[in-house]
């Protein structure tokens, strides 16, 4: 088991009727807010009526600044910083799901930079400071409401990027799951594959295997969001499993999920970043289609064992190692199938001569992020789902 | 899923070789510290040695107060109060188990107020401020260094009794497993039984059980307890298994074990707190015994169900809810046997005589925390285990 530090210091308001608390919680922060938002779906669910009476009720003075897009655009991120300087905010509330606290995260992390905020991203510059951000959560995914990275995309260069600093957890994260029914069913899909995506990429990349506890934390989180996803999937309105889904997917990534574990790379975000920085796929999507090859390339690769392993804890599989590990690849991608998602490439418009193009572009991130991986390993695992 | 508002905002730092860093850690929050600690072990095992050389190395004054009895007492709390006013001192270093940690912690929210401390216990007073305690752990189980609770025991009254507060969370705590190594063999099985306890109160007294997230997190912890427990039994050196055994023991008790859950009674704890107030027996052996009987009461007020569920999910077992209830309970108190733990009232010196004694007392405290049993209740759990 490796060495590691953990401070996660963001207070968690979670269950139904908790979104009115967001102004009370948001004035401990200051008197003016920058609230950000998507492309309005939250004006159509009645979210946004409640936070802006929340925040009005509590004394806040506000602007707006909506238009965030899944898969957050550098474009939109700077007059975000510029609306909140010239306004004199002193905080962000962040209202949607991984994209809109990841935007309002790089907006924080901007207001007190004069350099170019992408500085962060490629790592020329540190964030020593930033804005408080107070998040509404409206899709439980990425985990963003609970630590202390942000990814954002470059679209002149196609780079989907990161940056992460202890000063981006958000102070305060609301949790309502009730807000949560009207997720479309693709989009819970969506969510279930990056929950699953972000527990699995240390469990098989770790090169020490000793951590017991946190590898039965990972079965916990994907013990769960399987049976959740279909219980959801079923009866969208059932608010147990939307609860239970919603607390999910803050576990998955509220950095207790790779502890102890030795050298993680983010193997599958860096090559589905690639595919939706390209193609603009949704990012649960790309992760079901890169998890099902990653798996796939680790049974060549020395990998049977730990991947038995997981389908022992998580598919109850009993038999040889060699029967095991072929069941549990071969169950991983059924049931991503099962919720709804094509995980072959050529389903999502995604060809054989584009490969290469995603292969230069994974590597190029991937280097940054201190990747062991080459181009053959990227093309090698796009093959398998070509 | 019941609403929850979650915080953790201490700081872990976790592994071989970082116990030299507490010095560092500590200099950010002042400039003299008193050193609580127990009976000398850690003069043994070279921890004080290490502690007090970073300290001095960081340029921080201190004084030590040692004497800290297992299961602390109200009496040497209040002169370590004085100690510390006296001394001008800015923060507590503890160094030790649960025991050190909790009087540290009393002692800390005793600095700040003009009252008697114990008000803080009985419910007469709120905790506003409190000294910052900054955590070296050297017995892994009471989950302490990592949450917002103390408990001490009160002699004359026979009363051990909690307090809780935001403010009570340490800044930092250093978890080394190497300095576990030398823990002898019941001393680790009663912090097994205790962490199981802090899991299963929750999972067991819940009135909504649709924590399906929290169940399986139950699950992870009790899971790895009972392996890493064999483990150590086997080789107590074996690192990896101590390191795993230390995080969990954390993650039993850091707030997150019982998220969802509904009107949680610590009804284990209460009635194990009165047989330590009374025989000052070790907390973790006392848990053994109450647990088993608990475990056999609930069989008969409506509990198989929920039983066989944890037998599924623990130990594997298929058949009928009765079939599987049954053997769940069997297979539980015979674990606790099998880590040297004798899980009978007279197996230790308390006889049916004190039954009644016991019962007044937990039903006083029981009272305090809200609890729903009554002194006939807690006395047909001790009867099973006669």
């Amino acid at each position: 088991m490796e060495n590691f530090v953990y401070s996660n210091p963001t207070k968690i308001i979670f269950g139904k009727n908790n979104l009115k608390r967001i102004g009370h919680e948001a004035a401990k922060f200051g008197k003016k807010a920058l609230v950000v938002y998507g492309m309005g779906s939250i004006k159509r669910n009645g979210v946004y009526d409640i936070v802006l009476k929340s925040l009005s009720e509590n004394g806040l003075e506000f602007v707006e600044y909506e238009g965030v897009k899944p898969n957050p655009v550098l474009s939109h991120v700077k007059p975000g910083i510029e609306k909140f300087k010239k306004n004199s905010c002193d905080m962000i509330v962040a209202v949607g799901g991984g994209s809109v606290i990841d935007e309002s995260k790089a907006i924080s992390s901007g207001v007190f930079y004069n350099g170019d905020v992408w500085d962060f991203f490629t790592g020329k510059a540190k964030i020593e400071k930033a804005a408080p951000v107070i998040v509404a959560l409206t899709i439980p995914a990425t985990g963003s409401e609970s630590n202390s990275g942000c990814v954002i995309t470059k679209e002149e260069t196609k780079q989907k990027y990161s940056a992460h600093s202890p000063h981006l957890f958000p102070k305060v994260s609301i949790l309502d799951p009730s807000i949560t029914f009207s997720i479309p069913k693709e989009q819970t899909a969506y969510g279930a594959v990056d929950i699953i995506s972000h527990v699995l990429e240390g469990y098989f990349t770790t090169k020490d295997i000793n951590s017991i506890i946190t590898d039965n934390y990972v079965y916990a989180i994907v013990k769960s969001v399987i049976l959740l996803t279909e219980k959801i999937l079923e009866n969208p309105e059932d608010y147990n499993a939307r609860a239970s889904f919603m607390w999910t997917a803050t576990l998955a990534l509220n950095g207790m999920q790779s502890l102890g574990y030795k050298n993680v790379e983010f193997v599958n975000h860096v090559i589905e970043h690639s595919l939706s920085a390209i193609f603009d796929i949704p990012h649960g999507l790309g992760l079901s289609i890169v998890l099902s090859g990653f798996l796939k390339r680790l049974m060549n690769r020395g990998g049977k064992l730990r991947i038995a392993e997981f389908g022992k804890n998580i598919f109850q599989l009993r038999g040889s190692i060699e029967e095991i590990s072929k069941e549990t690849v071969f169950k991983m991608e059924e049931w991503f199938r099962k919720i709804g998602l094509k995980t072959k490439l050529s389903e999502n418009g995604i060809l054989e001569k584009d490969f290469i193009t995603v292969a230069d572009n994974a590597c190029e991130l991937g280097k940054l992020w201190g990747w062991s991986y080459e181009k053959k390993d990227v093309i090698e695992i796009l093959n398998f789902q070509k």
